[in-house]
């Protein structure tokens, strides 16, 4: 009962062509949770978030409150997890996941791709005043895989500087790129390597890598500022 | 790379013998991320969360500071994951797992398991003042599940008392039982079903149920108290 939808990417602004992981009939693919943005769902969706804070720009946007709002569900972005206080992790956003990341009242997101962000999501970090961090790391296939250590290591400075939070952390399928930058965040953690591998694993599933693996296991944390992370403010 | 090891249980209390998922040659199998319970290390681990909070009960237990604290590991119980603030859901905790538990400053668990708690287990929880839930659900194989919709009901209110916060949800693996209370505070959170699905099937991976799947479609959530939960502690 796997969900694994191939869709063509909409509002990418890929200017840029770069070598896109999973490249399939020629057109570039994202996957996300769910693709059909209905508009009136979308409407309704905005009208639920307005509704629960209080209304907002996008009021007029909805003028029929209909009495379905019960019916009304969100989506979050493909891969989307909690890593922890204030910092999330997904795939990449799509217009279709903007009512659900709006629940998380983002200050921040680290996109880890380097294509142009798309314009869409442009809009709605401005709408939503949230920071854009950017780290381009190319989306290599084994065994051609060349993680850029320094890009990691000043995503991960971004990641723990508590001024960011909440912040989400993406790339397109927050399998590899995220699955690094969430397991040096782990190693500087201290969770024994057993557990990052089986974290990263989680989300990368058939596609995982030895070479992330290897490379979280040799990246040296000893020089990031040791901030006392895990999981910190959950203490009663 | 995926680390999948059995390993017999070593102190489940085991006096009541119930259908088991996964018995092998005999014997009870719990999964655990590590195993070695190596009581240097422990000792090690012991002295640095003594360094990190101050000291404590234990510190008369490492009587010798080693330098090589830096080099020390904390180990997630399998399937560790937050779910949200102060929710946080997992495989049986290990007694190699204790010092990584010890730092999420837990108030409650909730066990799925209707075997009696290991002794070791209620031991840490006495030491730790975390209070116990268990609602005890027999680990069926399919096609033989049948999920109590009452007993995660009541499961499901503890979890949203947030009284009851930080809180552990766990049951062997972490994957079936847990899933399923998982989906449904997913559906009280509106989270909408192929993302519910997708998460559960991250936990359980070659394990998935579709009878789980089903219960969680199935579930009415209409009648539990709407606490607006959804990472609502993140917000800036």
């Amino acid at each position: 009962m796997k969900l694994d939808r191939n869709f063509p990417a909409t509002s990418n602004g890929g200017e840029r062509e770069v070598e896109v992981e999973e490249e399939e009939q020629g057109f570039k693919t994202i996957e996300v949770a769910s693709v059909t943005d209905n508009p009136h769902n979308r409407h309704r969706q905005l009208d639920h978030i307005n509704n629960c804070c209080g209304g907002g720009d996008l009021s007029s946007e909805s003028p029929a409150p209909s009495p379905v709002v019960d019916e009304l569900s969100f989506i979050p972005p493909l891969n989307f997890a909690m890593v922890d206080n204030g910092i999330f992790r997904s795939g990449f956003p799509d217009s279709a996941n903007f009512s659900f990341v709006e629940t998380l009242g983002l200050r921040s997101i680290i996109c880890l791709c380097p294509e142009p962000y798309p314009e869409a999501n442009t809009e709605f970090l401005k709408a939503n005043g949230i920071r854009l961090f950017q780290f381009g790391i190319e989306g290599y296939k084994e065994p051609f895989v060349n993680i850029p250590e320094d890009t990691i290591r000043e995503a991960l400075q971004v990641v723990l500087d508590v001024k960011n939070h909440p912040l989400l952390i993406h790339c397109k399928r927050g399998k590899h790129r995220t699955g690094c930058v969430v397991g040096c965040l782990r190693k500087l953690q201290k969770w024994c390597l057993s557990s990052i591998f089986d974290e990263y694993q989680r989300f990368a599933a058939a596609k995982a890598r030895v070479s992330d693996q290897r490379f979280m296991e040799l990246f040296d944390v000893s020089t990031l500022k040791h901030i006392p992370l895990s999981f910190s403010c959950s203490r009663r």
